[in-house]
């Protein structure tokens, strides 16, 4: 099935991307995750969403899923790591899997996370930003985890069931402070890795003062970089390049929210969201004439 | 007095603009009317608004009101006509009155109602916008209104106090419907009319079949032409042209909402506020180092 619009992302801008392709009658698709965005449930206090005076990110995060669900709209987990144009559609994969839309809405969020060295050149060839996806490759090696934020620990735990060694590498406060859920079988490593090495595939990851021999890299954060996601895209500095209408350089390509640069805010998201489905939607209505 | 923000409109973009100066600290003045938009309360079901499902467009203005009480936001009701820049600020009239301020927000909605020959061309030569602003010139005069929303009545009762005949033709149906509270002194004439004429000043209405001698016509409609306001803004089309952070061609001006372009949306309109408010705060940050 060719889906006619797929979007990207479960933050403010996806959702209201979704709501507004299900209020026009389109065919989609929405990945992301179904806890919709760890971000929004830790903001103390909104004051700028307008008609929401002084809301709780937990609160405003309710009203979200309330929304959707009202309209049963249902978020597929699928972790999608490569948009590829195609001309007439777009191929979405995630690991082996893949799916295909006429449209795409990119609203992966962004993540300050800077690249490590060897992370860009060795993606697909050992570096991977998915467990789900690509753990099967992993099969008695030696992986080790960066982990960015809590889903890193459950892509951890999942691999060790399958690599033959798993380290772990806590790459914020946050995650070294609660490593209580990590396997006990898995090897912390406290420490700041400096580069990723290899020949055709990754074979070392190196600190500072030690060199760790290792089949895999999995890199786990809120939000994978856009150059990665999609082949061609053109960037702004770190951010996706739009338009007004949220158009970005590749026809029937659209991007919204925080990965299309500041201010960083769920009001401008939802509001991009909802400009990005509707210039889908004339997309789709100018391609069938 | 210099404002930081002057924000001219009282829809979602222009409020939601107003309530991030106000969290920013900036000086602003919001000018609009303090019902807000006329157009919100009439929208019977809204969908869209994500966090707030199923809700009416008079329950979205009531959640709009709240939001700007609570934050002590006041709007100012004097009717901006006229927006120049003037390098290291802009000056905005409003009749002979005159306020200043470094950067100044459009959120001024659009209007379906095309511009009638010679609207443009007698602009400040007998075709007023604002009979608040204007009426003192036409004491003793005949001057017409015509009228596309409900202030036009209230409007066309104000210049009959001053002028010595007040014609007013109803150019929408929902206002030929609702007659009831205009000045039983005033002629009322309903008919299509087609062009402005005058040499230095106006001194003519036609109509197909008549024309009237006439000093001045006020034409009320919900929102002015860009082009009109400021002289120097780059449009496309109907709109002003603005870029995804809400800039227009003219430093220190940006635009949202409506008059920058479709999807007409209250969503959007309040997403694009937010933006051109924290845009516009940027601005002076690097203004003032």
């Amino acid at each position: 099935m060719r889906y006619d619009i797929a979007i990207i992302g479960s933050g403010p801008a996806g959702l209201s991307a979704a709501v507004n392709a299900k209020i026009r009658n389109k065919s989609f698709i929405i990945f992301g995750n179904k806890t919709l965005s760890n971000k929004i449930e830790k903001a103390p206090s909104i004051d700028n969403y307008l008609g929401l005076y002084n809301i709780s990110g937990g609160e405003l995060k309710e009203r979200f899923e309330n929304h959707i669900n009202a309209m049963d709209i249902e978020i597929d987990e699928h972790k999608i790591t490569n948009v590829y144009a195609m001309g007439d559609y777009f191929a979405l994969t995630s690991g082996s899997e893949m799916f295909e839309a006429t449209t795409v809405i990119i609203a992966i969020g962004t993540d300050s996370a800077k690249s490590i060295e060897g992370e860009d050149t060795f993606l697909g060839r050992g570096v991977s930003y998915c467990a789900t996806c690509d753990a099967p490759l992993y099969k008695g090696k030696n992986v080790c985890v960066l982990g960015y934020n809590e889903e890193a620990i459950h892509e951890a735990n999942f691999l060790n069931e399958i690599a033959s060694k798993t380290y772990f590498v806590p790459m914020r406060n946050t995650i070294k402070k609660d490593l209580s859920s990590i396997d006990e079988k898995i090897e912390i490593l406290e420490k700041k890795p400096t580069s990723i090495e290899g020949e055709m595939l990754v074979n070392k990851l190196n600190f500072q003062d030690e060199s760790l021999d290792i089949d895999g890299v999995f890199i786990i954060k809120d939000s994978m970089s856009p150059k990665n996601l999609v082949p061609g895209l053109e960037l702004d500095g770190q951010h996706i390049k739009v338009d007004a209408n949220m158009k970005t350089n590749i026809a029937g390509l659209f991007a919204c929210g925080d990965c299309v640069g500041r201010p960083y805010s769920y009001l401008k998201s939802a509001g991009q969201g909802l400009t990005a489905a509707l210039n889908a939607v004339d997309y789709l209505a100018k391609k069938d004439r």
